[in-house]
């Protein structure tokens, strides 16, 4: 059965289920930044997938990177499938401005996260659920 | 036509050319750390390839992560496609290990690299080229 990592959960919010992934929204307003985490279970590297899911997963990296672009215009791109502290997989799509809190270095281990104020978390979801269904 | 970033010629060394990428090694011995380089002119973003290329870079990245398995025992492998300074494609496949030079964090951006004495880098090329050949 499919448990999502308990530090996943607290460090993000669910936002849907895609064919292979569960899509969530990093909660930290410092960066648009989505994370899928493969619904297969005991999985902790890329390479634990099949290849049906790999292509699969891929598909969905592609759709998180339309989705951040609807949010607003980035200068970069980060994607990174890491886990050297939550050891399930989970794949990041970041969407990076120049100048942004942690330019030009990675996000990962960079400062504290700044968490959704309500109104601007209800907005973000309502967005991404509203482009998801479009 | 597709030319390699001075910054990437500079910091890492050809391996061999791959169906879709050229594949290096990273010149710091601190990490197994491969990066590939799609030839695809001007991509940058990952987004930028069509179905057919990232499928095949999907693959190579599979096979990147053998390459790396092969060499040592690794507790996690890192894939990471950033380019916040180096902004051609690539994408890096990086052997973690438990208490090595930046763990738990990120290779990116932690500390100076340490480049390869001769001999280490002669014995590796020789075993990466010698795995891609069997």
């Amino acid at each position: 059965m499919f448990n999502l990592d308990p530090r996943l959960a607290a460090d993000s919010i669910f936002v849907a289920d895609l064919p292979v992934s569960q899509l969530r929204l990093m909660n930290d307003c410092r960066f648009p930044w989505l994370v899928l985490v493969p619904r297969v279970v005991d999985a902790v590297e890329w390479t634990d997938m099949d290849d049906e899911r790999q292509a699969g997963l891929l598909s969905e990296i592609n759709r998180a990177a339309i989705l951040l672009r609807a949010i607003a215009p980035c200068d970069k791109l980060n994607i990174g499938a890491l886990g050297n502290i939550v050891r399930q997989l989970h794949v990041h799509v970041v969407a990076r401005q120049v100048g942004d809190a942690a330019w030009p270095g990675p996000v990962w281990g960079s400062g504290q996260a700044q968490p959704y104020d309500d109104a601007l978390k209800r907005s973000r979801m309502e967005f991404l659920r509203q482009q998801l269904g479009a």
